[in-house]
């Protein structure tokens, strides 16, 4: 029967989600070894989302096919039993054994943290980027809005991505503020779309934060995205901003 | 002159405040260690509160003397700029040659931190303690009362304290709750005292969960208390949850 496992990660101590050469730990290699020793037989995830090295995660979704006769709902408690409390799964249950979380359509919903302020409290510095110096929030969400829809976003991937296409849909882009102290603050830019290239969120919330500190008119973004041209937008951001915060199915997910 | 420090640290990296034998790192030895290197003499901090193993803290006080050029309020961001960022100096100031941050009267706030739900997020694990099943946290706050005043607090005392008197004042306890999600709270213990004994906050907390628990009666602690007996009392609870809030020095700060 084919499993399907909602995880989040914090990501700070792996590679990413996707197994790699020379064995770095990685996610996907963590739940794939705990899997295996749980049903005694070798167990391979099929990941949604593959998130890069460092990125974070509150609701990646993954499947597996095994024949134990382990109850579907019992992965929770049995493999946050072995996994490390870096990484929880929160949910699991059978699905159809033709559901695959890479070939059916989905809204992923990523978050981009900031924390504005003279000083980055240890506390928020693995899950945060540090920005300081004036930021003008109100240009950031006018900018936002130029990036919803269909677009060409061959200017917001970075080298080396092996996309047929830079042709991506864009739902919602949503800039929240919050008061952190009375001299800091959080911003989080959240985005949300069917599919992202390599790197794009960060790329585009490195432009936004262009706009922030006025080195680009957010009346130019809709330009930048025409350009097609990396060197027009910003800077890619640090991985320890970025979260995965939800998985979308649009048909919903087929449980059985 | 003599300059105070408010140090801010994620303490799950280190052992503790105070410089060890065997070089084990801490909190005390960093900042010893970039002030050396910044003022170009051996130079030593001497702290206010001696923070365990994995504890951290959002405002430890420290200070020490230096006979260098630069000025009081730069050593923030040139300590910040050389210290790892799990380390922060939130302010520094000149202070009267006479004060030593150990040898005057203050109230310090601790916060025990839990997680109270099936699974703890990745996000929390470092700085809550989780926890799970039913707790009444009204039965806590009604015992949290009882450890108001001036009392021998022998029963909530680590073996291996060196202390000359169990007797200590504790001027506030609060309980806070929060609502994490639908199914999931953050429990916040808040507790002001004159000084404590070695692991008697931990203690304390541990007290008051088994009172959320049912095993120790609200109406109990008095008598608890009063027995000086630490195996009436709960266990100590583990580093990760505790952070020194603030010390507030009862004559305030002489700065100069």
């Amino acid at each position: 029967m084919r499993i399907l496992l909602k995880v989040s990660y914090d990501g700070t101590a792996y590679h990413g989600w996707q197994m790699q050469p020379g064995e770095p730990e990685t996610i996907e290699g963590r739940l794939n070894r705990c899997l295996t020793e749980l049903t005694g037989a070798q167990t391979e995830v099929i990941g949604c989302s593959r998130t890069d090295a460092g990125v974070h995660s509150k609701g990646n979704i993954c499947v597996f096919d095994t024949s134990s006769g382990i109850p579907p709902e019992r992965y929770v408690p049995a493999l946050n039993g072995i996994l490390p409390t870096d990484i929880r799964v929160l949910d699991s249950f059978r699905v159809d054994d033709c559901f695959h979380p890479r070939h059916t359509d989905t809204r992923k919903t990523y978050c981009y943290r900031f924390y504005h302020g003279d000083i980055c409290p240890p506390f928020e510095r693995l899950y945060r980027h540090h920005v300081y110096g004036p930021i003008d929030t109100n240009a950031m969400q006018r900018a936002a809005s130029a990036f919803k829809g269909e677009h060409d976003f061959a200017a917001f991937c970075a080298a080396g991505s092996q996309a047929e296409t830079t042709v991506r849909t864009i739902y919602d882009v949503v800039i929240k503020r919050t008061a952190a102290d009375p001299l800091s603050e959080y911003i989080d830019i959240y985005i949300t779309g069917g599919g992202f290239l390599y790197n794009m969120v960060r790329i585009i919330a490195g432009t936004l934060l262009e706009v922030g500190r006025g080195r680009i008119g957010p009346e130019d973004i809709q330009d930048v995205i025409d350009s097609r041209d990396r060197s027009r937008t910003g800077p890619t951001l640090p991985a320890c901003g970025l979260t995965l915060e939800r998985i979308d199915f649009d048909e919903g997910i087929p449980a059985v």
